[in-house]
């Protein structure tokens, strides 16, 4: 398997953590994303939306971190990343959908390019912006996984999840732009319990082939 | 089965959509997010992220309206809307998140609020902005259904699947708002296919209960 990635892509770094915890061996292959590579050659061919990650796998390119991991876990079953009957599942599908959708979006580089470029924000209110959705995002989610109540050492339980790919990722990014995560105390102890792994410390972005 | 719904949500309208091809009855609850119902009670307390839709079965909570039309999936397989083999699947999910994460997010009745009340953005720039993620958003969806090459009436082979739930409410709101998309004939065609079906044009926002 060859995967397209850019070290401090966070959809990026949920797939390298859900191929560490499948221990499937892959090519690393850079996408510089400050150096708008997505848009080029041959990367814009097998990328029709010019994000990063893309998983090649023999003839097949798929696209879109989370369904990457689906196609994983459907591949390669052991560990279960779903793990569980259909709420729980649905209940995990949630929470990586609750950053995914409500988080990650709204703080991409893209997003806030078009924020400064565009709508000519300034830079104290491009980052009011980008800590304004980490931290409710993050608030929600802490209150998710208490009202879920599946308890554990992870988000979802006592084994990692599509979830913790998709937590620890985001976590890094709340840290980088100094966000404040000291009011979210389970959302914190599942970090930390990740990143006692090596399949969440060893493919963090600084572990990178291209971190710079 | 219980859904919590407000008839503009296109999230709410995905699962709607799913609903009615499971051919599922429930009851029709609504929650008017214009008025912040969503942060009120009784919906709060079932809803830590204070989104909808939210479907209740039994006993089961279930939010974020991909991981609520997966749970529909698993607990009543037909017709399936995720067919095929792991990589049809995986190119069905990414579709549907080709839009839930990069189109639907940063066009939020809440992020706009944001731009508008805290960023100080122009009605005018607002409607740039909605219209800028849309427009590029549909076109790397029209250039990923080609690309795929699943053929068909719909987004993936010639069944409704997942991405159908979800690209049928974002073309609402891009007519709603005026966006183009006469240069995306294969995203249109499928529209229109979509809503010569019932269960996507009885399901439609004017038809819901609390329309106004």
């Amino acid at each position: 398997m060859q995967l397209y990635s850019y070290f401090r892509s966070s959809a990026s770094y949920r797939v390298r953590i859900a191929l560490a915890l499948k221990g499937l061996d892959y090519e690393y292959l850079p996408v510089q994303i400050v150096k708008n590579e997505q848009f080029a050659a041959p990367f814009d061919s097998i990328a029709p939306g010019h994000l990063v990650p893309v998983l090649k796998d023999g003839d097949d390119v798929l696209n879109q971190s989370l369904a990457i991991i689906e196609y994983l876990d459907e591949t390669h079953p052991t560990p279960s990343l779903l793990p569980g009957d259909a709420r729980s599942r649905s209940q995990i599908r949630a929470l990586a959908l609750d950053i995914a959708c409500e988080i990650h979006p709204l703080n991409n580089l893209r997003v806030l390019r078009y924020l400064v470029n565009e709508l000519k924000v300034s830079e104290d209110d491009k980052n009011r912006w980008y800590r304004h959705w980490v931290e409710t995002g993050l608030e929600a989610v802490e209150r998710q996984i208490v009202r879920n109540g599946a308890g554990g050492r992870y988000c979802h339980g006592d084994t990692p999840t599509l979830a913790d790919c998709v937590l620890v990722p985001q976590i890094f990014n709340a840290q980088r732009l100094e966000c404040r995560t000291e009011h979210m105390p389970t959302v914190m102890r599942v970090f930390d319990a990740c990143m006692r792994l090596d399949a969440f410390s060893k493919t963090q972005p600084s572990g990178c082939p291209d971190a710079t």
